[in-house]
């Protein structure tokens, strides 16, 4: 349930402790040290206080918030003995529908993590497609143990940030969101490309790609919404694809059969996940481009 | 063996047939029609006068150019007893690899043609894809008896003039090949990208792809080679496969991971088998652009 | 002065038609016509009134419209003697600043267009550049005499439509601006070009252009205001110059001495005063390129 | 007169002077130690034995080299004075066509010169258009007297290489030639343009442009010679124009008056006389692109 950060403000603070004790994973004493900070104008300082109370905590606590975190693709994950934030999120990278012979993996990661770290793999994986999220556990597990520490806290913040982000609404909300956005253009006739079939797919491993999103351009080339948008978007190589040829054929062009061009992909990699990705194709029936736009 | 045609003016008449007889399949009398008409002056002039003795010829023997061409893909063809170029030419569309179901495919296809038209199916399998060869299939058993009658002929010479065009040098060359090219522009540095990977891939079905060139551009950006040349492009979708990220790696850019561009494929379709298509890649790290170039 | 159509609305009839009497030159009675049909709830209804009125006067009212209007460039411009909004209008095409021999043409122009159609010249001149307004003026002293009372009728009342868009806020407002915006993409690192100075020019004729805007992109690549907005575009052809070669100069590259790319000249034409030209530059030290975009 | 390296190596050695003896101007010495070195089998072999003799010879002759050298636009050359070489090679740079103030200005500069480093300035033309030539001359007068002196030599040699380069033809040519060449691509049609008028101009001053080269693509949409070629690229700013409106309307397409391209300018520099310059238009008749390409 969201709130507004001014409502928050006014709320007793067992209230506001039920309202944010999620935030952090079975660690509901952020939320207290931040309820006496109150108030706030902003969300990123409500970020600020629990951040500080997490810095000042003493090492105990501090080492709870990595101890008491569930494993990713887990036991207790796949029992449902998780945090419903974390059911949502692990569901979110499709770690609820793992094969048995992923599940044997991740455990056999899981379970070396732990004894070489004494505290469970943390990943924000919402920022993370498949590919990157193996790709970061084989690294990490590599980790010198302080070097581990820090990244194991920094990503229980980022968790954190997103969470707190989805919870209040006010000022300065969290930079947690990036965006994949595209816009069709017909350099051929100087104007917009309107009604093209749009898939976007991420590519989960080498040989598999699944489309998150299917839409088609508007009057002005554009989709209504973003591809993805109002949240990070998972590091992932990622593909666009448009029906260019159906569209160039609705419009009644007498083209090849085959056509030059049909189905347009564009292939391209996110690594920043709060980064804007606007990814357009600029085309003709005989030429088309891409580039990073903004 | 390939003959010049200065030499083939002069053979005695046998010789000469023994050269060309079979340009047109198990129809030595079209060579023995043209060796009367010598000299030629070019290459074209000889194909004109085989050409002639054709459209001269009674009705029966017309008639038997079709009749006697082997069926593609079909059981004389599996069994070996085409003629050596039928056969080189079915491997060429991977006819002598099909699975036992495609096989079937191919029986039921040409059963039904025979049955309609009273001869084999023929089609110059030089200048057609997997997909494209069923999909002519398909639509010419629709055809109206007289059109296809025609189209079958027509296919019959497609064939003769590719064979011609190997067995004979000389002037004035028949116009039976096409070419894929390409070139790859670092337009960020201002310069041809040398060394960059490429692959070009035939899309033989909706889901599979076979790799028919692997390459490496030189200094100038291109290939050494053309990527098919020297023959028709068989009608199909293609996909061009560029390393770029591997490439500016190489040049010690310090890129994302994983980079906006990685792979580049540039899918494009050849409805022209004697055409020239030349798809460049024109990139920065950012971008990458591709047109029908010259 | 601006009032809102609500305001209008609720105004006695004498102070409505000192509102917008001058919508029409020297025709109040159109005005007035309108106020009798109050109340309007859009600008569009209201404009739609007036050109009824206009539609269903007598005759002689009719062509009033066209003989009271000043010529353009004309002694009574020139000695101060014609409506306020008809000076500014002529001196935003620089008709106040014309040579003594421009005048002489002008003057010619004038005469013989009012001994051939008995009315003089009327061009709603905020949508023409110089060249545009001296093409049109040539090309109608050549028109038939019945097409053209309908051309000077459909600009007395696109005059009308814009000095009524400038006096009236409400809902509906009538369509009568155009824009010119950029967007400077650097595709060699990926990101928007900031800080590049861009001018923009009009040709006012084959050998002489006027900058009419000077800004700077912004950190998205774009300029904060259309170069053109809120207002027609002249028909005119325009220049966009940027200066690429300082900005990759400012960024640090080591350009060659002079470099490739300097000063960027986009030069195109506005035919559609009402449309938007977005007209980009995706540029690297080594290429660039334009669209009409969108 | 141009002979092959075979025929001077065979030549009586007064011959061989007679033939090479103005390659450095009033030095026939270099071409008598030249002739003595005989045979060579590459003309860079011919080359490199001048540039040696120059290099062994006693520093009187070696500063005569220097001294020998005409100013440039200077009284001797105005007066007719100077060798048959220095007169075509100041006529190709119009330093034979300056006006007074222009000689004025020239004269000023080669005396403040000669003042203060005892010979006249000395610098290849053929590689430098007017504005560069200007900007050299102001910065040498500003540079130290040995380093100037190594850049007096080496401008001789230039002028040397680009003079033996037209006398001799064989194996191993000296790299003395640049390029401007162009493409026009219509990637609405996915063809080439033919038939585009295209000019060529140098940028000789911030205001004034001069066409070099005037032509009109061919049916691959190149021109049949390079815009520049056979010599040095002038050290400029250039212009292409393209009169791509014109291209558009001649194929029967409707555009608006006045079309949104109609002669598109690609202004870009030459810092490498030897390079080769490729300067591809890219276009529909709503958009274009160039880049440096190969």
């Amino acid at each position: 349930m969201t709130r507004t950060l001014d409502a928050l403000n006014a709320f007793p603070a067992p209230d506001f402790v039920a309202a944010l004790g999620g935030v952090f994973e079975h660690a509901p004493w952020v939320a207290e040290a931040a309820a006496a900070r109150r108030p706030f104008g902003r969300v990123e300082d409500l970020f600020a206080a629990m951040r500080e109370a997490v810095a000042e905590a003493p090492e105990a606590r501090r080492l709870g918030l990595l101890t008491n975190h569930p494993e990713l693709a887990g036991r207790a994950a796949r029992e449902g003995r998780i945090a419903p934030d974390s059911i949502a999120e692990q569901a979110s990278a499709g770690l609820d529908r793992l094969s048995e012979v992923e599940y044997a993996r991740f455990a056999a990661l899981n379970e070396a993590y732990r004894a070489r770290f004494g505290f469970p793999f943390i990943l924000c994986i919402k920022r993370h497609g498949r590919a990157s999220l193996l790709r970061n556990f084989a690294r990490r597990l590599e980790a010198d143990r302080a070097d581990e520490r820090r990244t194991a806290e920094a990503e229980v913040l980022r968790i954190a940030a997103i969470r707190l982000n989805a919870l209040v609404v006010g000022e300065g909300p969290l930079g947690t969101n990036g965006r994949i956005s595209t816009h069709v253009l017909d350099i051929a006739a100087g104007r917009p490309a309107a009604g093209v079939a749009v898939d976007l797919a991420e590519c989960v491993s080498e040989t598999e790609t699944v489309v998150v999103a299917r839409t088609r351009t508007n009057a002005d080339g554009r989709t209504d919404d973003p591809l993805i948008g109002g949240r990070p978007v998972p590091i992932a190589a990622y593909e666009l694809r448009f029906r260019l040829g159906d569209h160039y054929r609705a419009a009644g062009l007498d083209l090849p059969d085959p056509p030059f061009l049909d189905i347009v992909t564009l292939r391209f990699g996110v690594a920043d996940p709060e980064g804007h990705y606007h990814v357009p194709l600029v085309a003709t029936p005989w030429s088309y481009q891409t580039y990073r736009g903004s």
